[in-house]
């Protein structure tokens, strides 16, 4: 222990009480030892995983001091001993380096967590002082505050994640966001639009799981004074340290989030993980059809995009192969991220009310999920700034599928033909098509279309200007209503997406 | 069909073009048919589910064609037949009884879906005007606008359900709320607490959970107008429509939800349906504790509460039975809520982006959680209604598991001595008692107390106003954090919630 | 009801006590009725959904008589009524039509379940005889059983499915299973095979999927006899049962299933539910893959198969499309299916021990996710045997992406060159096709061959004969290894699926 | 690093070409690298959990090359020479301490995982031999391999891993088995067992869990040969592997596992590693419901059990608590395992076969399940060696509920009283007792008895030996049938389950 090293000038001049030999329900007399059983404290501990607080913790006991202080329960100076104390403890635990300063010596696995440990190290600093920092406090509620200080940061931290993704996709699209490409609908060919449409329709959709984010900082609340269950009989005042909090910047306003308003539920909830850990699944799911769709349109077949070698790799025996694994895992890791959400809801499913031990694994998921959602976003952003559509590749294809079937309906439409009668005359011009072995609906005369329309009651209703209704690049261009992926939507979201970014 | 048995007085005067003997785009002559396989038209299918749809598809098939209206796509006289042939057809619907007209001869399987269904009915009862109608639509955008519709009233409908939830909550609150009872952590009894304080901390669950219902609006995004992927080249006015449908009570607000601003993402997403779901089954998970805990209480052991007669069943074997069925149910549906969510985000999973048919299962997971949750809901408020707190069996144990050890450790501190010491002194006079067979801490003397904090240092710190804070009812008294579980957290909170119930 | 409608010939000679007026633990004097609140009698109410085990129900029955009147606790004359009743109870209910005979006057929702409206009628009918049918028995046991001969002939039937789906497999692969095509990892092209190296892969996977159902049959046990929880006092010989139940083509053999060996567990678990979900969702599971493979394969860009337009459907507006739409619901209802899986297992977790009602949603997961798996093999069955593969299409690609790089590597390890050594060559090979515009590597001659090899210290290694190990064409002739996806591994497992279906 | 430590004497004597410099399929002058972005290195690394299968890979390798040697593709020599190596090797790692070696020197993150950074070490010590290793082979059979491998020796492990369990199950068995104690349905008291019965169901449970790892044995195919996903053109001898591995103790049978016979499926296959998790999601379902069960009983109101200290803890806020968190957390944990089930289902589903990235994922789960249920399997079993049933306690409410109702009514029917009415009967005779207050049916006279018949036409049927059926140690002592929860059932399923210890 780093503690035995300690130089001797750093020893406290005065005695005190002997430091906790154990956990500090134990008497250090009794030696029976709860959870005493090598296997039940391993089983038992989530510090391997929960030091992961460590900051928050330090910020909320400093909080919790400082109310204790205004409501008269600790004295001046023991609020300047806690601070300290606690100041020089997260310092220690910095410097005790990766992995949340794993080798920090105050980490001690039968002191079960985070919060006992700090506790216990504050102790043995400062004494006496420290013994009154739990004052009206229980890990119950101590862990529920921490928690949701953690969440509130990380999605925080998430927005700032997106938005090199945003400024990858709206470069991308100012570059080659004007190709002309198929969209489609289950897998098929269904219309023409531009690259840039297809963009805007993934910020969109990346810019919902922002929402969703931001949708969460209202309805978090704030569980610090709830005690274990019940709350206590000290002058513990909760909007006090709420004040103290927000100055803290751990909370944003001072009303919201609002103080739980039932000591039961705020320390038996977990509502706030879960509601976090669903906008992660969300977002995961978000990645995975994002992935999905290029890892399609990376395949030789498709050959719309080209991946940067920086995000793909090798096979160890086929020696030509260059992979799009990370867009493969990204889209795999989503079913981790569904799988964090799936055990924290059966893991709340029929607990009854108060805090449960089970409770403890909610930081695992929250954390796991969190990381595995960080990182993906943050590789998607990479993976668009290295991406290039293939122009060349896509227009070669174009002819296939005849795009501009919708588009000639519409012509019909325009003209008077009724929408479904247009749609039954369109159908048998494309299998007319098909029959004659023509690729493009513009290979056919306008008799040919007349003759189609005639066939439906609907005589003389095509002239010259059917052309310009057909082939991809005409039909880009004509489309008018709003959010539509052709020239004009995507302009118009393009612009409107580079004043939101900036 | 019935069709064939309409009287011959209500043939149309005038020729009209033959109405669709199969889906619109198959062509009479084809032959060869899509989807001609029965089993295939089985498989393939939503009508038997998604004509729950068909007053939302009726009422935004208006508002399109209003739109249409104004924009010049339709005559004033088209838009008028439609109005009446679709109310007509609504009207029908609605007599053609149980199960969403389940009898009404417009039903056909062959059509799919309640959209083809009602836009075919509509054609052999106006002709050419409902030719019109799928003008710039799709049944991509359209279904996505029909299920947002029906979100959107299925959540306001939600938050009608829990209002007698509440109510039976706060009734029984006022009528039971001031037994003291013990509180449970780690299904341990921790602290005593007011029945009210239990019932407070239920009301504020199922209060979040409404809470979440409500941040759903602001993530709702109306995509009529987007057509099949890309838009249309027609002049559709998406503005207009919404215009039409706040005014048709389908939205809420004109600005809000917003048209969405991609065609692509607008027919690809199902955010809603997911959104829907996770906050359904959160209300489930919230129910299913609740449940969990009132059938603990309901055991012989606890017997702290009596349910009523008519939600409990008896065996089949045992004459003496009488099982909180209702109450496992709840419990138990949760899990089926959990599988709706996990089956659509695993269907979403890994899906490119644009319209695939995976998307038509959404509806089945949102209608049947809706109901499992809804009914749920009910049957939580009924049975809180006629539920009675056992005041006598919760009295005789009161005195068991030490509630007020907290207290008494508070107590200390008001007399100095840091908390973690108090902890600990008290901890050694409960195993004292323990060892002498007492069974309350209120049976030791006063030395007692003072010998257990002389041997922590802490000399002469208890007086004789040490037993004011032992025993549930001085403790329960003695409460005074927000949102405490005792007398004076009850009190608050019912007031407040008596004010928000108004 | 049908009942009032009898012919007075059929009433009973002697006088009878009354039919039961509700369900068996009501007195009809009390008055006060179990869940006799409307809600709550639709609440609990299991009959729209387990009538479904009609037939097994009243097999069940039969057999639990026959034992009985073996051991002496009903008389001959009894057994006779009895399974006379019964009998006629389920000719009536098959006459009753569709959907497990919803028309049949005996289903009263408000007995809650197949089991007491089947005991209802019985005793309606024959009197007192029907009164002792549940002798020694309870719905606890009961319905546990039931299931069990439920599933026991599902996966019975589940294998019946298969078979066409095999059949079409090989059907396919010995028409279009010599066409030389690229496999695929990571979506990019690998190595080439034949088709029906792939179909023999399909065969695979699914044949997994049957052995994992017949070890299903492996785990069944017997619960019959078991009583509500704790067995009966009565001398029920639940050997005597299952020799019944064998002979009914109930049970495989007498022995296997096996008895349950606990009626605490026999009645409490839904282990075997859970196993057959399971082996469903891993079916699903194997569908969807197949279901996005040739979803991929149906694209313009691959252009790989051409789907039978039976099994595709068009666009409500764009008229040219075929989609794929049962591939598609085939891949999204995999979700469904996972979903049911996830709710029973949630249902389960944390479940007391004995019969708990949650239990009751065992049935509505295990019935749908079986209805959506039995689909989707007879689907895929049909899919399969109505597609071809375009060998053309197929082989207009085929000379992109190195196909035979690792058999160029594999030449060169025969030569004696390490097959690390080996990789790096043949990478540095393929770029250098790529520098120089080449398609394949049999455009490189003999001599750059033999500078690539000697640039990683292997000098002229290369032959004349390193031609035949290029192309495709060769390739798939080339491969040795047991299992192999070209020809001759092909070949090997054609004939022995063909001898494993005769 | 390590390597650059080595002394000077182990470098080799004859000149080797360079180790490579970094993954295999990289040249080492093209600069580019695949994967070369930092935050792509650490995404797509399996290292760090990957390495946990060194031993199996090391294995696998040397049975491979044992192949080889006897295909004559590499030399004794050379056979000789990888097996030195990889042996020291795995000795190497052995010594590197904690976490499967994680201080050896060779794990290099930038070569994604243990296959690599094995061969790496192994080329880097004896040059080209090691270079030959990699023959025929490639990750992608090899990683299935190595799994396979894993669970075959983890379902082992398992197995030897219940055997605790047992042993304390049946040792308390015998010591309180014989306390008369009621058994709950809906956790309402229903029937009088011995706590014998109990026990005994859950060691039919934990057993059927048992069965369900062995049958996986059954299911579990040997790919190793499969290659990349087509197998290889040279000599590899499938079978050959199979027998090395079988000596080497990987592999239980010559036959079984079979080899895969889809080169293509062996690859793209993750059926074993979802069989395996869920056969640990059961395990963790039925130890979620055991320790539900006991967590109950450790209430205070039903004090049925007391929990060794070493099994609970206590709180940091209260004083007097010791709560059962072992419990609690097995409970919980269970929730965990469903996720990592639920997200390997979802990683599988729609992925096209062939070998994709998003596989990797799969033994993050496999492991992480394992060590749950592991650790949960051993806690449990210390759990149960160390609780006892508090016979003094359970006596006290014995006379509640009215357990022995069922019994009566059997009485009733030997009796000649048919079931159906003789539970009428004791229903009526239970509201009898109650509103006379009485606690027990025995406190009923015999007149009272026959009263009850007589009102349901069933007179005088009641004798003094009905005393003979009433009251709960009466009633444990009659149950008869197999597998009864009573007397008989517990000693005769005790004396099978003691010989199948054996």
């Amino acid at each position: 222990m780093a503690r035995k090293n300690k130089p001797a000038k750093t020893a406290p001049a005065k005695p005190r009480t002997p430091a906790p030999a154990a956990k500090p329900w134990e008497h250090a007399k009794s030696g029976e030892g709860s959870a005493s059983d090598p296997l039940a404290a391993r089983f038992v501990e989530s510090l391997s995983y929960d030091r992961r607080l460590y900051k928050h913790d330090i910020a909320g006991s400093i909080v919790h001091a400082r109310m204790l202080n205004v409501v008269g329960l600790i004295k001046p100076k023991e609020l300047k001993e806690i601070e300290r104390g606690l100041s020089e403890i997260g310092k220690e635990i910095e410097a005790a380096g990766a992995d949340y300063g794993a080798a920090w010596p105050g980490w001690k696995v039968e002191l079960e967590d985070v919060h006992m440990c700090i506790e216990a190290a504050l102790i043995e600093k400062i004494g006496d002082a420290g013994r009154k920092l739990h004052t009206g406090r229980s890990r119950n509620d101590q862990v529920a505050a921490d928690l949701m200080f953690w969440i509130r940061d990380s999605i925080w931290g998430l927005g700032k994640k997106f938005s090199p993704l945003f400024r990858a996709l709206f470069t991308l699209a100012e570059r080659d966001g004007g190709i002309v490409m198929p969209a489609y609908t289950h897998l098929q060919r269904a219309q023409p639009i531009v690259v840039g449409g297809e963009l805007i329709a993934w910020a969109q959709a990346f810019s919902r799981s922002l929402d969703r984010f931001d949708a969460l900082y209202e309805l978090l609340e704030f569980p610090l004074g709830s005690g274990a269950i019940a709350g206590s009989s000290l002058g513990i005042d909760r909007k006090e340290t709420a004040w103290f909090a927000e100055r803290a910047n751990l909370l944003d306003d001072f009303d919201k989030p609002d103080l739980t308003r039932s000591s039961i539920d705020g320390t038996a909830s977990r509502d706030m993980a879960c509601d976090f850990l669903y906008a992660l699944a969300m977002t995961a799911m978000t990645l995975s059809r994002w992935a999905e769709q290029w890892i399609i349109y990376a395949s030789t077949e498709f050959s719309f995009i080209t991946l940067d070698n920086r995000y793909t790799t090798g096979s160890s025996m086929m020696p030509q192969k260059r992979n799009p694994d990370m867009l493969e895992l990204i889209r795999g890791r989503c079913g981790n991220v569904y799988g964090h959400l799936v055990a924290l809801l059966t893991i709340l499913k029929g607990l009854p009310i108060g805090y449960n031990r089970d409770l403890q694994e909610d930081k695992r998921h929250v954390f796991a999920a969190y990381d595995i959602v960080s990182d993906s976003i943050e590789m998607a952003a990479r993976i668009v700034a290295t991406t290039k559509f293939n122009e060349a590749k896509i227009a070669q294809g174009l002819d296939r599928g005849f795009l501009d079937a919708t588009s000639l309906a519409e012509y019909l439409v325009t003209k008077g033909v009724p929408f479904r009668t247009a749609h039954q005359v369109v159908g048998a011009l494309v299998r007319s098509c098909e029959s004659r072995g023509y690729h493009k609906l513009g290979q056919l005369t306008l008799d040919d279309f007349n003759a189609a329309c005639a066939a439906a009651s609907q005589p003389k209703v095509c002239a010259n200007d059917v052309y310009d209704w057909l082939g991809p690049e005409n039909v880009v261009k004509r489309y008018r209503t709003y959010g539509n992926a052709g020239v004009s939507g995507f302009a118009e979201q393009l612009k409107a997406w580079k004043e939101r970014l900036k």
